[in-house]
């Protein structure tokens, strides 16, 4: 039993497939210097057929999964025509009188080398772009096949030492049962992809085989917890079957509480709204019964892009969304660039801490041009049902003053253009930085809602990056600070009457339900995944045992006394008759 | 008037003297196979010859600054014995038949290239560190003569591409007047130096100059502000001669204040203690009238060094300070390593956020062994006068108990020793994170004290990097959230009836000196240099004037009005008669 990354959930059992690495034999004769001219057509020709296949696996994938997983691809087209990658290649031609497969492998191996060598997980995805695009390249001008995989046998799980998204598009889900790679990691593209298609996926299991994985090996991964089985027993396997069948019934079950109301078994209401990246999210979220979007990620629209998205094209996007949702609100947060989210186009300063660094309103205040165009966007689309405007790592009052001096600029060009636009549009603000939970009551004056974005909040509040494994053990939502940290914004919001929700990721923790219903927050916004299972969960609790709860946890003075009386509490919730939960 | 970085204090007027490059001319031929046995005793016997003269400088460093700043040679005497770096120059000899000065010169390049490329502050250090100890190497090869600087001349200002610390250990600081470098950082071992001197020096000239400075061209230099001016007017020369006599002159009147009970204009006492990381910086601090040590910064004895200090050199250290201070408090701070602070020979993981990574507290705590031997070597201290202990990074109950029972294994393991300590030593916390400003009811409860580090709390409660340049315009000590936090804290610890201080450097900012004041906070600790003028200021503000002042500050809803306040209320107490500060 190997325990790896998970990097897309669910269970699957098979006989691997073993996906030879992507390599060719390369001609190692010289080029004549008469021959120059020839070798840079054939170049030049490998580039244009390799655009043309992109432009049409982008436009398949469009289809497939979504302009947003789709756009994957501009970043590959991106390369084709960066002239510092194609300056090292036709330099080795020039220079060194190599075949232009030669070069583009030279020049992929030393970039290559060069982002491995930075230790930056964006750069080493770069790297990995740039391998998928060369390679493509060099497929062309050998003349060289796709890789095939076998079409004729059972489904199998695939195994494969790295993954580039223009390998898994060609991949068909009914064949495909699972994928394990040796690394790579759950932010790359082709995990982003591999969630998009529903296939589970197992990360980064290089240095923790014995021996390697043969074509034929039977495994079982389970892409949730990243826990990989070669060759396991029949007991496990039917223990795993089971398991798969198991998830199934409870997603079924759970699949029927779409329609019932989201309310605590006393009649509590909770909003329960969706995270959303991009409107195929979007889709998945209604699926299972999201009320409304309480928080829409718009950096996503401008990443993976050659250049910042202009004020139609987000407008399109804005407007889509808030079309599908047939008068639900839809929340949308103004860009959160920066920490660990980068732009290809726009070069962020590097940075000794990026998460206490140039990020999100900062960035929009700084570049107030840029946050202009997006607020016309929102402000268009605001138009055709309920959007709000989220600002994002508010500290002070200042910066709501200054964004909404911004906002006002945007309405009166608006009206002075005569585009129609929501006038009364409420803009409210994320809660997750400290500073912010200290001064909430002022803060409460000047915006029209609170969203407690929990994930940040506890990395300030703790001092501690959750992605840092050393000492991710510290990250701690049920530490005591937390806890009265939320109870001081909730009631600061409740002072002036204005609404707050929760939208970090403890919120789709069931146990952590009676935390909200006891303070009496009104909405949680969530994963699609997490929708159905909180609901669940909401249905078997009463809202005046989670105050009694409440009340209890407040007297400890430890995380992990918190953390027992709200397992020991879901505990007792779950095994009522009837929750979907017991099940499992 | 240029603006460049200050490195170190003090008004600096004379003619530059501009340092040539450290460059020799290398010998170009090749070896012979025969002579290469020779050529590495050439080698080793430079080697030795280098070794001799950094333990000789350590030697004389020691009795002029003191040796925790001439521990700084030690890394260099790690770097002639490490064995990837003399592999490298081997490698060259043996492979390349080069001699051994073009060796070394190829391997520093090397090391120095590869160092510089990763962009990242203490690389850059250590690259500075090859290159000062291959220089010196390869002088020794050549043998060619030490830099001179021009005895029988002015004393001059000496320019610089960059200053390491073997060659600021040759300069005669009644020759030079200030430094001026080019590249660098004010965290640089020669910035340390040359405030443990007392020369002036600003850094970090390159690029801001219209034209290279000459040997010759009047200068003056503020290395408080960064400030350089070339070929100044005569007016201004002397305005800044003017200046340099009022600094003096202040500089003597502050002295007056050494004997003078910190008291405020009514009468309300509030101890000056110092911040130090040294023995030598304990002198300092008691030239300036410190009552105690508020902080002592042990991490100082961890760095510049090949291993972890054992418990009798920190013992060693430990008593030496305590027996200076005849009877006042010593608080020492455990170790504080991680996030900036980085060990040569322990190699602590790299982090995408050190801030919020594996710090202090949290090394210590995982580290068990090396934390006992310092609470070991802090407790048999103990007994040679008021020693107390202090915890950093403190973010829950948890690790308080957790280093609480380390200390109880260590009385124990001493008391079955026979070794005497004082058992009621006194276990106190750092509160520097939000957290623990949450939490600080609860923590008074099992902490003896509270020091409330305002550095780091204000950078994870306003999420702001105040090394990063790009946003430490938001590193703001007077948000009301942090005059909010800061009161939390108070108010929790006169509860619980223990000592609250603050230890961080708005600490040292006059126009603070009302919050303390208005919120009863008994103790300050500051940098030796702040002592006097703090305690200057104290003595013109009446406590009660600063309780309304606070009241008023408690009402503002924006940073810039706290601070317009404590301008306005400084300003007036500045211009009362007999205020040393109102000379300037």
């Amino acid at each position: 039993m190997i325990q790896a990354l998970g990097a897309s959930q669910g269970i699957a059992i098979g006989k691997a497939f073993v996906l030879p690495h992507w390599e060719w034999e390369l001609p190692d004769q010289k080029i004549d210097v008469a021959d120059l001219a020839k070798e840079f057509e054939r170049l030049y020709e490998g580039i244009r057929r390799s655009k043309t296949e992109i432009n049409q696996m982008r436009t398949e994938l469009d289809e497939v999964v979504g302009s947003e997983e789709a756009s994957i691809f501009d970043a590959h087209l991106a390369i084709l025509e960066d002239p510092v990658f194609m300056n090292e290649i036709q330099g080795i031609i020039q220079r060194q009188y190599k075949v232009a497969e030669v070069a583009v492998k030279e020049a992929i191996d030393h970039f290559v080398t060069m982002f491995d060598l930075l230790d930056d997980e964006y750069m080493k995805e770069r790297a990995l772009d740039i391998k998928d695009v060369g390679n493509r390249l060099l497929k062309h001008l050998l003349g060289a096949p796709d890789i095939a995989l076998p079409e004729d046998t059972q489904p199998f799980v695939l195994v494969v030492r790295e993954l580039s998204p223009s390998q898994l598009v060609h991949l068909k889900p009914e064949l495909v049962l699972g994928i394990v790679t040796m690394v790579g990691s759950p932010t790359s593209h082709s995990a982003i992809m591999a969630r998009a298609f529903g296939i589970p996926m197992v990360m980064g299991v290089e240095g923790k085989l014995e021996q390697p994985i043969a074509t034929g090996d039977l495994l079982i991964i389970d892409g949730g917890s990243g826990m990989l089985q070669v060759d396991p027993s029949s007991e496990t396997v039917s223990r795993y079957t089971d398991m798969r069948k198991r998830q199934n019934v409870v997603k079924e079950q759970l699949l029927k509480l779409v329609e019932v109301p989201s309310l605590s078994q006393d009649g509590v209401p909770l909003t329960l709204a969706a995270n959303i990246s991009s409107l195929k999210e979007l889709d998945a979220a209604l699926a299972n019964g999201a009320e409304g979007v309480g928080l829409f990620r718009t950096e996503f629209l401008y990443m993976d892009r050659s250049r910042f998205p202009t004020e139609d094209e987000q407008f399109e996007v804005y407007r889509a969304v808030v079309q599908k949702l047939r008068g639900e609100t839809l929340i949308i947060r103004t860009l959160d660039i920066g920490g660990d989210k980068q732009l290809d186009y726009y070069e962020l300063p590097e940075e000794e801490n990026p998460f206490l660094g140039f990020r999100a309103i900062r960035f929009s205040l700084e570049r107030k041009d840029l946050f202009k165009i997006q607020l016309r966007a929102i402000l268009r689309a605001s138009e055709y049902g309920d959007v709000r405007i989220m600002y994002p790592l508010i500290t002070s009052i200042d910066e709501v003053r200054d964004a909404n001096a911004v906002l006002s600029e945007a309405k009166r060009e608006l009206a002075a253009e005569g585009i129609p636009y929501d006038a009364d549009i409420q803009a409210g603000i994320m809660i997750e930085v400290p500073a912010a939970v200290a001064i909430a009551d002022l803060l409460a004056e000047e915006a029209a809602f609170f969203s407690i974005g929990t994930n940040d909040l506890i990395q300030f509040t703790l001092a501690v990056d959750r992605m840092n494994e050393q000492i991710s053990h510290l990250y701690e939502p049920y530490h005591p600070a937390i806890l009265r940290m939320i109870r001081a914004v909730t009631n600061a919001a409740k002072s002036q009457g204005i609404p707050v929700s929760i939208c970090g990721e403890i919120a789709g923790d069931v146990n952590a339900l009676p935390i909200w219903l006891g303070l009496g927050i009104e909405e949680l916004s969530l994963s699609a995944q997490a929708i159905l299972p909180v609901k669940d969960g909401l249905l078997r609790t009463k809202a005046a045992d989670s105050r009694k709860l409440l009340e209890e946890m407040f007297r400890c003075k430890t995380a992990s006394e918190v953390r027992a009386l709200a397992s020991q509490f879901h505990a007792e919730a779950a095994l009522a008759p009837g929750n979907v939960q017991s099940l499992l």
